[in-house]
């Protein structure tokens, strides 16, 4: 019988193991609230592309390797309101999801022993592609309003010193992932002041900037940055719908000239990108608006129930946007042991060693909450508290225990 | 300004151009006949989907990593009658076209110098894959029934002698492309006795298997295969429509199992997924039949306009399935040569050279015909035959030149 171990490379990532579903209590991934889903707006939408356009499913493409027409053209409509930035069609690539942004980019431009400087806590996602590529990476400390910017040009100096220009500076500067922190303006155009000086490309990755509840969000750097450097992604994943693999890279032509022969997919979803593009051009504002009074609402939730089942053992700041909280628990709590024995009662959480390449992130963990309904944040945190209590010993009382 | 050239790789592939629109008489490309997208069936099947299932959309991957268990469960029924497969929902795959599984099996499999066996004449875009990895490929002669097994026997003996274990045989059995042949079973089951003598996996592409018209298929390598080596891939592209962004990948869990965890996208388009499986699951056979129906009628068309204008000075096949016809052109004639002339003159063809290891394929090229129409296919053969004529002086003289 054929044994597959005698045909992979010792690099070969570790087996799946098959799906058993969702954690009851499920605080990880960047799924949605589902009954957000505007199902009655997709459906027409959806009838008339289909009826109108249908034929456009013939071929592989229809309007260019970049992406449905309609769809770059609403992005840059919205790119312009949202994030203060101007561009132009050709500028635009759709892709399969922002994942799928990030693997062009780290083919187009990353070689085995490449250096980058991310933030030093980061989404997963990156880490993990980063390190399967075999890059070096420089992290740098994340404060209230965005990146540490004398350490980074400490660390852009530092790598000066021994020849090494790192292939791009990765952000996630509005709503990062996990702090939930806003890049300031000032400290977006130190950024870029930098870039220049030491002559790095910024990837920009505006994944949740959707999901900012009443603050004003500053022009994205790409939108500042007058020196053409700046790589941006953006996803319809978190402000529509995750089930949609949408997402889009921008960057001028040069670039991204570039970046789109990685693309060898035959393109991105077609029926998709046209149901996308009616309904986000007659709805999406208003869908953002009602979506963000509810996430609102949901980190509420998720803030009460830390407050009521952990007290003051734990140390967080209130989400302003995006769709997670980021949580320093207490001396002595190891959350990638957490995470393992509370995933066994139902309760899934994202241990903080997984989204930063700082190890004393043990203490931290992020908790999603766009997802879970109302009551399940609550009996989920209650359960996660009592599951750390069993464990670590803390938080030492809980309310409403039974 | 930012000069992106210093950030790239020596093995950086060429820049893009900027897309221009398709050509006039398009003959490349795996695009569908744009008349026979079933669009009133498939906004019946969104309907549905969308009112009674959209919140799924609000989950990445609602029904596990594999794919929508509805489409998981039709392409189980599908493979049973087309291809005489069995298979379980934990040996299937949703991949987002097959273009996405060749990638999968590649990076499960490959590493640079390695050393895979596939037919001399293969798609293009398996090709251009295996020489960015920079892997060695063994090309096997394909003949009216398929691979030639004696000289398949030849070179996994002379590999042996090398110490070279080849990391799979890949083969596209049924509606071979370029070739247009079908495997027989006969070779199909000395293919599966060979791989298993030599301890070699299979890589079995049916991407256009269900393109078949009037004769019966022989069953699918997998389905013949009684030790577990055979990968398989197939493709709602050809037969429902490439805007669909969906294939799927078959294979025995303890290698699915394996190559599930490069596939790092966050899934496969939800919604695409979710109207396929609705609209197959009541009309998949129904429209493949009117789909070869009206396929092979193009083929004649094709086959009609090739004999007016090129005379006997072309050799082909004509098609029992598929949707291109591959060409050997007179002495002479370089296609690469006459694809940059005929492209200026709005037509567009497949040089042989991309799609086979062997250079004498210059003679040879590849017209495919499900998306023109007749008129189309009518006009663009004969304004092809023009510009052969006058760069290479064949076909002598063509019929109702004006």
């Amino acid at each position: 019988m054929f044994n597959v171990d005698n045909f992979l490379h010792d690099e070969a990532l570790p087996a799946s193991a098959k799906w058993t579903g969702f954690p009851l209590y499920n605080f990880i991934g960047g799924h949605n609230d589902e009954d957000l889903i505007p199902i009655e707006k997709l459906e027409e939408a959806s009838k008339k592309v289909i009826l109108n356009h249908g034929h456009i499913l013939g071929k592989y493409n229809y309007t260019g390797p970049l992406g449905y027409l309609p769809l770059r053209k609403f992005i840059i409509k919205k790119l312009l309101n949202g994030a203060s930035m101007k561009c132009s069609e050709d500028e635009i690539l759709v892709v399969s999801g922002s994942l799928q942004a990030l693997d062009l980019v780290n083919e187009t431009f990353l070689k085995q022993g490449d250096t980058v400087i991310i933030e030093e806590g980061s989404y997963g996602g990156v880490f993990s592609r980063l390190e399967k590529l075999g890059i070096n990476i420089k992290g740098i400390p994340v404060e209230d309003d965005g990146m540490n910017i004398n350490l980074l040009s400490e660390c852009l100096e530092e790598l000066k010193a021994i020849n090494i220009v790192p292939r791009y500076v990765y952000t996630i500067p509005t709503i990062q992932n996990p702090t939930g922190t806003i890049m300031s303006k000032e400290k977006r155009i130190k950024l870029i002041e930098l870039a220049k000086k030491y002559d790095v490309p910024i990837f920009e990755d505006d994944c949740y900037a959707d999901l900012i509840w009443g603050e004003e969000r500053p022009p994205s750097i790409r939108a500042l940055d007058d020196s053409k450097r700046v790589i941006y992604c953006g996803s319809f994943s978190k402000s529509i719908a995750p089930g949609f693999r949408l997402g889009y890279l921008v960057a001028d032509w040069p670039i991204l000239s570039r970046v789109l022969p990685y693309k060898t997919d035959a393109g991105t979803g077609g029926l998709e990108q046209m149901v996308l593009s009616e309904f986000c051009e007659n709805h999406f504002f208003d869908h953002l608006t009602k979506l963000n009074q509810k996430l609102k609402l949901k980190a509420i939730t998720m803030c009460e129930a830390l407050d009521k089942y952990f007290g003051n053992t734990v140390e967080y700041k209130k989400p302003i946007g995006g769709i997670y909280v980021w949580i320093k628990m207490p001396d002595g709590v190891d959350t990638s042991k957490l995470y393992n024995i509370a995933l066994q009662e139902g309760v899934a959480i994202n241990p903080g060693v997984e989204w930063s390449m700082d190890k004393k992130n043990k203490q931290k963990m992020r908790l999603c909450f766009a997802n879970p309904t109302d009551k399940s944040i609550d009996e989920g945190v209650k359960k996660l508290a009592k599951v750390c209590k069993k464990e670590f010993g803390v938080p030492v009382s809980i309310a409403n225990i039974n």
